[in-house]
């Protein structure tokens, strides 16, 4: 079950990026859970981590080869974080990393592992040397679709997007693509997202971008509130689109490249709250008229992490004082709650604290029936507004994640 | 469904509280839905309340009159929470204390009012109204387990709790009740919890002790991480029991009661886990060797609070990997997971951060077969320990409440 409708749009190769998809077999044969990105030489690679403090063994490795070298290869594979796996799991990720040197005639250090899936198990290393070498001959410019499905888990759908921008002359192409449906609330980075364009563009200029369009994509979303040890949201600036390099953030190319990246990333992320595990609904959380930024976040949070409010979205009841009684806990400092106003789809519940007096039931019954929820709370009390988007918490949700491993 | 035995002691009668329960048909006709507690005069009375910034009306009105008189009744009704119904609601608050006062023939300020249920509907005052009168007849000593149901809304089963306890020849009764189910989790007081004693305690020193153990017990457990807009525990000294009266905390008497109120507390207070909404398992997170209180209580919350961790206790499933990333992502400063241990049921998963050497699966299986379920992490960095209880997250709790209100 997902929200919204299947199809995505034409996703367009990016020179200087190849891709192969195999089968290692590492949870159940036959499935596609390997893909390996080859990136050409000179391209920039931006990152950003998650912040769990057990994060996973390929995280640990994908951050140090970072600080040494420009990566080459981007190996992902499905069915097993390597998290929560000590030493071991330190060594299985740095052992898959020589592995793709060794075939591709590289450094250890230029090859960044990515794992997903099942925390606390053993990577089965032997399995993914056995499928690497099949790889090299699968290597082509077209696989981004592919690759889509390659890195899902629990996910019931690809997630990726793909857009063209103009800038001076010049046309950059950008391709993302992302997994994830549970454990998500992002902190600094989602699930697994991998982004690439044609431009040219410095890597240090490239790391603040990713900084900043991350801040306004995946670090707006939240399914379940739990954050994994595995998220890793990767950039890549091939350069082949040619010309003069980006080399700083107050440019008309920068702005028109980060306005396509980000546009790709906001699809990436919400993507995934579509795909939410067991969602059937699509909720955008807006907190308008706060103080400042970090209040708005805590209040939409709230309201999008609330058990309460998600049962009730589930079952489209618009029991508009769970989403009070969130806000008020949301821990808003002073917060004058006589003046606290609710909107569902823009049917008015709540004004002044209070019932709306023009609101009836049979109003907000029929804006919570839509598949696409907007929440949109007014503090009032100053200017700043903010937005998450979650899903709702359904029985599948539950199911689904009752039932993984099993 | 609820977890445990749902044998009740054998709750005896405090002297000086007399309790009648009536049916004034607030949500359906015929239910118990109100209850009147008499205290006698000269009763010390302590409260604490939701710290919930959309705290209903009634508990606007019971902190506003408690700061005035010393309470003679405590009126409640399920069925309405007369919570986010602005000005209207605080009238029908003080309209249903009136009413009190009236057929009592005491002053308004002396009686206290709680509801709950329904948030944002306005309380149906006349038909509280109504079944008022037929309320003086009924009052009697020997209520207790009548008002336990009295209370009750998504609850399955009664709570309720009784201990007599001896201090330097005299002999105190302490008998309390509670209600709660969802929407839990505390802050600063629960649901609804009534104690009484009929030991002499003078008003200062009681609100000290219930301030103490609202802190070892309702502070301490968790269902869903939603806090009530009506959380209210109140806390009766009668002096019935007569004597010299306890007027410091530093004496025998008083760390006599205070143990065995607080014995109450907890009863009552795991009493609601135990009933949580759709509860298969009652939890208890263990945080040891941590620096402080703060970071324990932090640590357990974001374990016992994480989605993903609830799912896998409804599924019996040993999947020790969602609890090390709920930690992960806690907010524990320069947590070493390296020297972080995981145990269940007394089953060692993880040791150094990792899976241990001593484990295996089927072990971890039947350890999370049980219906008693103890998470014990250790932090290794200190030597505080806190202790919070909750449940697992099942099918049952999203159908409750997503059908909640049809």
């Amino acid at each position: 079950m997902a929200v919204g409708p299947a199809e995505l749009p034409e996703l367009l190769p990016v020179n200087g990026v190849r891709i192969a998809i195999g089968s290692a077999g590492i949870k159940r044969a036959g499935r596609k859970d390997l893909v390996l990105f080859e990136l050409a030489e000179g391209a920039s690679v931006a990152a950003v981590f998650t912040l769990n403090r057990f994060c996973a063994a390929p995280v640990h490795v994908a951050r140090e080869h970072l600080g040494k070298k420009d990566p080459r290869y981007l190996l992902i594979n499905t069915g097993n974080a390597n998290a929560g796996t000590g030493s071991r799991g330190m060594l299985a990720a740095r052992q898959s990393c020589a592995a793709v040197a060794e075939l591709m005639a590289c450094e250890p250090e230029q090859v960044l592992p990515f794992s997903t899936g099942v925390i606390g198990e053993r990577l089965p290393l032997e399995k993914i040397e056995q499928a690497l070498p099949s790889l090299p001959l699968l290597m082509s410019e077209d696989k981004w679709l592919e690759a889509a499905h390659g890195i899902m888990t629990t996910d019931t759908r690809p997630k990726a997007s793909s857009v063209v921008v103009k800038s001076g002359g010049r046309e950059f192409t950008v391709t993302g693509i992302s997994k994830g449906a549970g454990m998500i609330k992002p902190n600094m980075a989602t699930m697994l997202a991998y982004v690439a364009t044609d431009a040219p563009v410095d890597r240090v200029v490239l790391q603040s971008m990713i900084d900043d369009v991350v801040n306004r994509s995946f670090n707006r979303i939240t399914i379940d509130g739990d954050t994994s040890t595995n998220d890793a949201c990767i950039l890549v600036a091939t350069g082949a689109a040619g010309g003069e390099r980006i080399v700083e953030s107050d440019c008309e190319d920068y702005r028109n490249l980060r306005a396509a990246i980000e546009q790709v990333f906001v699809d990436l992320a919400q993507g995934i709250v579509r795909d939410g595990e067991g969602a059937t609904k699509f909720v955008t959380v807006e907190v308008v008229e706060g103080r400042n930024e970090k209040e708005c976040l805590q209040a939409a949070f709230t309201i999008a992490e609330s058990p309460l409010v998600k049962t009730a979205l589930f079952a489209s009841d618009p029991n508009w004082g769970r989403i009070l009684a969130a806000l008020g806990r949301a821990g808003i400092d002073d917060l004058d709650v006589a003046k606290v106003g609710v909107a569902i789809n823009g049917v008015v519940v709540a004004e002044q604290g209070g019932l709306a007096e023009s609101y009836t039931e049979a109003r907000g019954q029929a804006a919570m029936a839509e598949e696409n929820i907007v929440i949109r709370v007014s503090l009032a009390r100053g200017d700043a507004t903010e937005t998450v988007w979650t899903t709702d918490l359904s029985l599948d949700y539950v199911k689904i994640n009752a039932e993984y491993r099993s």
